[in-house]
């Protein structure tokens, strides 16, 4: 029976386990594969403080350097199923079942893709699903907008402060964003909204370093197609949070649900990382969620050890 | 007209400017001073991912230069007061009056010093008030928590899983902690308190690189003194937060409140950090707020500009 089972073994599950071996919690930190977390796939990262500017790659790894540092025991496999039996967790796993007193979910979450030509291949190179994240690299750039709800416009604004020009482009003729965000897109002078529109495909140039070049946008109710010069291309069409594996209050994205001390609506089992109902989803976030969570359980598990 | 003023250039400070800066915001951080934080005066920083083990000064410097390549505008100056008069901030510093929209403090806390002899000398050789933090550099050996209250124990139970022998020094003879800490304390076989004493005296060993040999006990009702060997010294006798120079609604110990935004009782005004009524005083927490806030002060930003 381990103290303390991490599911998940990007920047946030590892953060649990460093914390969790400090408290010296008996600890795993279970992963899917060898490369872990969104951030592995990010291009460039200029928000982590303490690295002006890394890949998501090199920094995966400092993080991962770290955790065997500390002496973080983690594990391959695949989690199917997160139980709780009272006092007991169950974690059941494609290689066997297996026991806590405390587990952490940190399943992550991965932005909707298009699912368009030139989509995956230009990801980090024009591509991205995250203005907070990348919207720097696009200083008096033009760029495209994909979605109508809350994130699509947040971002657009933050882009609207950066871009020379922001394009929105939304399937339908209205948008489902809040009202407040709406008047503030619509009263920028550098946003403009395609409506009725769709994007077909990305285009990009260059022969070895590629990058975003293009837009293919095809009107919805004429079927018409048209080009769209832009540099950068980025899509809002939802989250998908990951987890399924644990039956846990959850808001109606499926994000869990968490108090101030990152605990589910169940004892023992807490969440962290972009599959909680944060407030932003960012790196300093999820390892300040961990740092919570791991105080939170090492507290809980002392409590049931009385 | 600054758009955001950040008081304080501790690691929560200048991580808000990172943000800020990104968001394309006209910013400036307030420091008091060019050494800023209680991280530098850490010894040795284990537990912020991605550096496995790191000086709390070299940590800073890190910030520092970060903060720098992105952007970020520091000036030194003392703040004096933060006043909100609507949708205008004023800041009145020891070099003349700031005007912004919005206003992160991030002034930080200090934890409370005994004011004994050997105390300033051996901090970060021994002497400590933060087990989480320093905790881990005690395994199997002898330390000595004072204090009676809710931190004392907490951080007395982290110890007591790490260290050999835990001593708790308290000056009275019953504890204010939750009587659920103090049941998990008096049943762990290797917490042995110690009452109605304090700290007289903290004395180091050691020729060019001194550390905690022993301290100096009192009886506080006998007057007799006493020597007891230890290898560490942490106390929690209460942590002070800088918070003096603005008038937003704080917690009884004067902790700013705050909400899921990190917003405070004034619009426009957040903070964040050990100055806020944070669940733990860590780095990881501290540069999480800010990011959240550097956000939520974008977009009310973006609401007054309409």
């Amino acid at each position: 029976m381990y103290d303390l089972i991490i599911v998940g073994g990007g920047p946030a599950g590892l953060t649990a386990g460093i914390y969790a071996v400090r408290f010296g919690l008996e600890t795993v930190v279970l992963e899917r594969s060898e490369i872990s977390g969104q951030i592995a796939l990010t291009d460039i990262v200029e928000n982590y403080p303490g690295f002006p500017s890394i890949t998501g790659f090199e920094l995966m790894e400092k993080y991962k350097e770290h955790a065997l540092a500390a002496g973080v025991v983690t594990k391959i496999t695949d989690v199917l199923s997160v139980r709780s039996e009272g006092e007991k967790k169950l974690v059941s796993t494609d290689s066997g079942d297996l026991e806590a007193r405390a587990v952490i979910i940190a399943t992550g979450a991965n932005p909707k893709h298009l699912g368009v030509p030139g989509e995956e291949e230009l990801i980090a190179k024009g591509v991205s699903y995250c203005a907070t994240c990348d919207g720097p690299f696009f200083r008096n750039k033009t760029v495209v907008v994909v979605g109508g709800g809350d994130s699509a416009l947040t971002d657009a604004l933050i882009l609207s402060k950066l871009a020379e020009k922001v394009y929105v482009v939304h399937r339908r003729d209205e948008l489902r964003a809040a009202k407040i965000l709406q008047d503030r897109a619509f009263a920028a002078p550098n946003i403009e909204f395609i409506w009725d529109s769709v994007v077909r495909e990305i285009v990009g140039t260059g022969d070895k370093v590629r990058k975003v070049e293009k837009v293919v946008l095809e009107d919805v109710k004429t079927w018409e197609t048209r080009e769209l010069p832009t540099n950068g291309v980025f899509i809002y069409i939802g989250i998908h949070p990951n987890t399924e594996i644990v039956d846990v209050e959850k808001d109606r994205n499926g994000f869990i649900k968490t108090d101030r001390w990152m605990g589910t609506s169940v004892k023992g089992v807490y969440a962290i990382g972009d599959c909680r109902d944060t407030p932003i989803w960012q790196l300093v976030t999820a390892v300040s969620d961990a740092a919570v969570a791991a105080t939170a359980a090492n507290e809980y598990i002392q409590g049931l050890e009385k």
